[in-house]
């Protein structure tokens, strides 16, 4: 579909979900989904259930990602200290949690729970009071039991059954059943991807552009060719659009990976998908560790490997990327489910400007000064001066009538 | 100008400079700004001459706000601990600069030096390798001097003599003389924001949407309505579009008030600008300080000054605003200059889900992980069931593979 013309699409969903609300919601899901919803939100029962649907290792799995991906981001919560820039003026910022957020999870063929973790544990962190979940349930009518366990274990109260542009309109705008929220974070399809721009234009953020994954592996000669080749096809199995790239030092590494590649391709149950991948993902034999370090920082991958004897001291001269494994035993896979990083990252080269979700994502900086009568005193000068020579005369007086003054 | 034909225009310009290059940054300066320019780039010579032109006491006060500002952000730069969040899982982010940002910097009635220094600051002591400013040249073609020589004073090596969204433009797709950055910063008009909502599709990052200035007061009645006058006529003289608006528990301050801003408006250069904002200002009587409050909150102003006697206890209930003024000594002119905190903040209720501009946004944080064959094996259950559960058999074989090797 050209830009254009989903531009329309995606222009009109939003629309019809503003002035339509949450009978639009369920026209949507008959229209797209081919489902009739009784109820928009998933009710308590429906959230007792998916417990008891679920085994107990998977459960266990779960809580386990959960204790390290909090122990991660729990640390990134930092209050910073009061600043004196001169006597009597004291200055700082203060983290506040981004009130209400919306976390979208999209259906289609994997129940992404995982990413419901690394979306919703920071957003408990930073202390968003309201968090809302939309997703697309399945033929059923019912949201998938994993997303529906992650969410209550992460005490997300409000989770709607819609997926598609028409769910991220529905959090942008607000519904009778959807409250409106000031952010949205999460992956999707052209559709959401495209709701997530225009919704911008009225207000609201966003986490990050969204692209296709994409990991880039650097290897040297002391690589092990069927790691890297595993590595490469748990990225080609995400989806047809995803990029693998391999850049090494070593020819012989080159050739065993794609050898490995073609050896392992032929077990996996996404086969078709992942083939599908390989047409577009590169195997670079570099000149040289400089040559192929500059072209992994001016890739700026989203996930970067780096399958080398010397992956920590090379991991210094990386400045452009999403997220860093370093090492043989590192795999990509750890990161995106449960070493405790986040797995929301930039792609598409975008890690050159932005960084991946984190509570930073959920928290806003505002930032305090407090002034004595001293302190303006003392800067008093500058400040007019300075405000005479923009031509802002007031800015000048709002501080003159105060010098002036005997408090 | 509606939106949509706003929008073609600019899209117009965009696709013009980025064929173009430098031939349409001159053509549009003929165009829009009627003049000749001969070199595109500020000159060494010119850089001198500004140093020269500039008088003693505006130098000095430039130089004590880069201090304090320079104080403020300089603790802005947090490298954050490494986490190891289970045995042998070693987990951290880096700060790493964004390497090559662009600011722009508006013309029009006054040269906004200060709006360079606080974009310029964060983004040195962030440590960009590239820093491109953009502000369009005067009628005699030369940049206003009190802008080279902030520019100077910065180190700021490319100094391109555009503006409006050609600049933009510029700097999101380079020409032969204008380096292409990664993310831009800076105000602009209605052009300027339309073309930096349009290169984020390109995957060009920004600060944040911008629009019309704004201050709000909350006062009791222990305020002094003179202060107050002289700071909603601060924020009116910015533009005919910018709001002043006065919250307060007390019907003798806003009434005071209001009078302190009709006798004060008549002693301003600027009155006629102001005096189209305080069309649209307001002063409003609140039943009570908690209905005050919450009203605030609401409003998310991006300048908010708490004129109390108890301000400092008061401002702990603020939840959502760009900068916050503590007290009857601490004006809105303080932090637009030289107490040390940024100016750059966020706009039009944008302070629910955005931070002002700091050192945070002249980086990107990268997350590293580091697994040791122990480290893996402890997380590598937890993985392996979580990837077949999203039907992502691909990641949890690179899981499998490692676990069974013997390295």
């Amino acid at each position: 579909m050209d830009s254009s013309s989903l531009e329309a699409t995606v222009s009109n969903i939003l629309k019809e979900v503003k002035t339509g609300g949450d009978e639009a919601l369920i026209r949507f899901s008959l229209i797209f989904d081919k489902i009739i919803l009784k109820n928009l939100l998933a009710s308590p029962e429906e959230l007792q259930e998916a417990e008891h649907l679920l085994d107990v290792p998977l459960k266990q799995a779960i809580l386990t990602a959960k204790k390290n991906i909090e122990l991660f981001h729990s640390r990134q919560l930092i209050q910073e200290a009061v600043v004196e820039t001169m006597p009597g003026i004291r200055c700082w910022r203060k983290s506040v949690p981004v009130e209400r957020v919306g976390l979208y999870i999209p259906g289609g063929t994997a129940p992404l729970f995982s990413t419901l973790l690394m979306l919703g544990i920071p957003a408990t962190i930073a202390g968003c009071k309201q968090i809302v979940l939309c997703t697309p349930p399945g033929k059923n009518g019912k949201i998938h039991p994993a997303i529906l366990y992650t969410a209550h274990l992460l005490g997300i109260q409000t989770i709607v059954k819609s997926g598609g542009a028409q769910a991220i309109a529905a959090m942008a705008y607000g519904t009778r059943s959807v409250p409106k929220v000031y952010k949205i974070f999460g992956p999707g399809n052209q559709f959401v991807t495209c709701a997530k721009q225009l919704i911008q234009k009225d207000g609201i953020a966003i986490d990050m552009p969204a692209g296709p994954s994409e990991v880039c592996i650097l290897a040297d000669e002391t690589a092990n060719p069927s790691f890297i080749a595993a590595d490469l096809l748990s990225q080609a199995e995400h989806g047809a659009d995803s990029q693998a790239v391999l850049i090494t030092t070593s020819k012989r590494i080159a050739e065993e990976t794609v050898q490995c590649v073609q050896d392992q391709l032929q077990e996996l149950p996404r086969k078709t998908l992942a083939e599908k991948a390989l047409t577009h993902s590169k195997a670079i034999i570099a000149k040289s560790m400089e040559d192929a370090l500059e072209l992994v920082n001016e890739y700026a991958a989203e996930h970067l490997i780096i399958a080398m004897d010397q992956a920590e001291s090379i991991s210094e001269k990386i400045h452009q990327a999403g997220s860093v494994f370093i090492g043989h035993f590192s795999p990509e896979s750890a990161g995106d489910y449960a070493s405790g990083t986040n797995h929301t990252l930039p792609t598409n080269g975008f890690a050159k400007a932005y960084s991946g979700v984190s509570v930073d994502s959920f928290v806003k900086k505002i930032s305090f000064q407090q002034l004595t009568p001293q302190g303006l005193a003392n800067v008093a000068e500058a400040v007019e001066i300075m405000a005479e020579a923009e031509g802002l005369t007031a800015h000048a007086r709002a501080v003159r009538i105060r010098s002036t003054s005997k408090q």
